[in-house]
């Protein structure tokens, strides 16, 4: 009986892998040097060696392994074809084909978009434990997001379900996002961003602030002061939370969520986040959709192998 | 064998009935009216007398039957539940468990939202044949829409799964949806709404326009003048499109559709909206969702039965 399962989230710089039992418990996990040298002809071949590796340590049999799930940093079809993965060095090739040659002992292998498992394993062990539904916004140095609907991520026809990021939030934006157009949310909702923003907003006010004296400031500085009450930071937090709300309420007009969940660094800062952008939603929403919750993520970096580890499960 | 269906679209005046065979062919459809005297207490059971009469008339048995779907206008739960219908006079109550006692001989029965019906109809036999998913926008008197993923409707966790008109498109909006939210897509691309932002734009500029010469203009009227090349109509049709165009982008950035399908009476204007609705898409979607196609509804107001068959069939 398949009692175990591997998650392996293939990032640019380590591979994390988890061994977890079929009901949802991480028994361990570790991590690999991703190399990406030679157009990343070894990541695959590296992770092979090292789930049979752990099989071995663990004395487990091969039947005794229900499939492997990999997240890798980029757009993936359907059928497991990458499209794809800058960051790796990765042309296009099918993820599961590979594997399969790599370790023919384990037949079943699914595999997504990172930030699409990440919001899988969120709803399945995290912040959206024991709801059906959920859209993630992951606020890291980039915004990125899932959609899982009825347990299942929504990959989209063109890989481009989830990219909440790209939301043009405010059409009347000047500068570009590094995708090209200009309004997007990932330009006011990401650590990048906000930095932007606040300097922007900074220039044109004479409001006193802390940031003012600071050459460089970060982010989670900007949180700091929020919470400690600057007036400044505050009506930075406030406009970043507006916008994030406002995309929170087109997707919930489209696909009307049991929770939504904020990840990335950015959810670090916690209430004052999550509480203005629930205001600024409920502003938007359409009412039936108005009391949606807005969670914050639990599994921190884990979320994307318990993503994979779900997506095996089914 | 089962070999026929029947799709019951249930709308405020006149309930819409189609015989299917299994395979999607419409062998016959008729209309009843509907009776909301009473609470709408005659509804359903006028429904199961009508699809009596038609088994009866067409000399079928029971056993040959696969279903019965049936769109509602409301919101209806995963479980049949319908959530109150204002138009028909409905409260609270479970649409499957009262057919199954109408027609116990026909114990497989589905129920969804008549707009989410229509798009699944247009995604199995109109203008979205062939796709794996679609996203409708229903421009009628108001903006109604739905969403299918894998050939399911996206219900949403509280029924607002496709309520595309409720995306606030112009925050700055002061005037107030139908639904007490100011700026929503509806305000422009409904046949009122377009009607309303036309006389509004109208009032602000001088610029030559045959609509200022009616008392009173429809947007038929509207679209009419725009292909004929009256550049105010052209003018105020282009801020609607623009409007459809960006709520398109934000829907493609949550799911990624294989293609938009745009419904509805104001889809009659054919590719003048169409066509101005994609060049503004194109501006704000996210890169790999870019040239995903607009196309326009082909079943009219069948979409509903079709839907409703294609629901039992799975």
């Amino acid at each position: 009986m398949s009692q175990f399962v591997f998650g392996v989230d293939i990032g640019g710089t380590t591979v994390k892998l988890g061994l977890f039992t079929s009901d949802g418990t991480l028994l361990e996990k570790w991590e690999i040097p991703t190399v990406t040298e030679n157009s990343g002809a070894a990541i695959l071949p590296d992770v092979a060696a090292s789930i049979n590796a752990k099989i071995k340590e663990k004395s487990l049999s091969f039947e005794q392994i229900a499939g492997i799930g990999l997240g890798v940093p980029g757009p993936v079809g359907p059928d497991s074809t990458v499209y794809k993965c800058i960051n790796l060095g990765w042309g296009v090739f099918n993820l599961k084909e590979e594997m399969n040659r790599l370790i023919p002992e384990i037949p079943n292998v699914a595999a997504a978009n990172d930030a699409n498992v990440a919001a899988l394993g969120e709803l399945w062990q995290g912040g959206g434990k024991g709801k059906n539904s959920a859209v993630m916004f992951t606020l890291g140095t980039g915004v990125g997001g899932g959609v899982i609907i009825n347990g299942k991520i929504v990959a989209g026809a063109n890989g481009g379900g989830g990219e909440v990021g790209h939301i043009v939030v405010e059409p009347n934006e000047t500068e570009a996002c590094n995708c090209g157009k200009c309004g997007c949310l990932e330009q006011y909702a990401s650590a990048n961003g906000i930095v932007k923003m606040a300097k922007n907003m900074l220039s044109k006010c004479d409001t006193p602030s802390a940031l003012r004296d600071m050459e460089h400031f970060t982010s989670k500085e900007i949180c700091d002061l929020a919470r400690e009450g600057e007036k400044m930071a505050g009506i930075i937090i406030d406009h970043c939370c507006e916008y994030l709300g406002r995309a929170m309420s087109f997707v919930a007009c489209t696909v009307d969520p049991d929770v939504f969940i904020i990840g990335g660094g950015m959810s670090r800062a916690g209430c004052i986040i999550s509480d203005t952008t629930f205001d600024y939603y409920h502003k938007y929403a359409f009412h039936v959709s108005n009391n949606t919750t807005i969670a914050t993520a639990e599994l921190g970096n884990d979320a994307g192998i318990y993503g994979c580890a779900k997506m095996v499960l089914g």
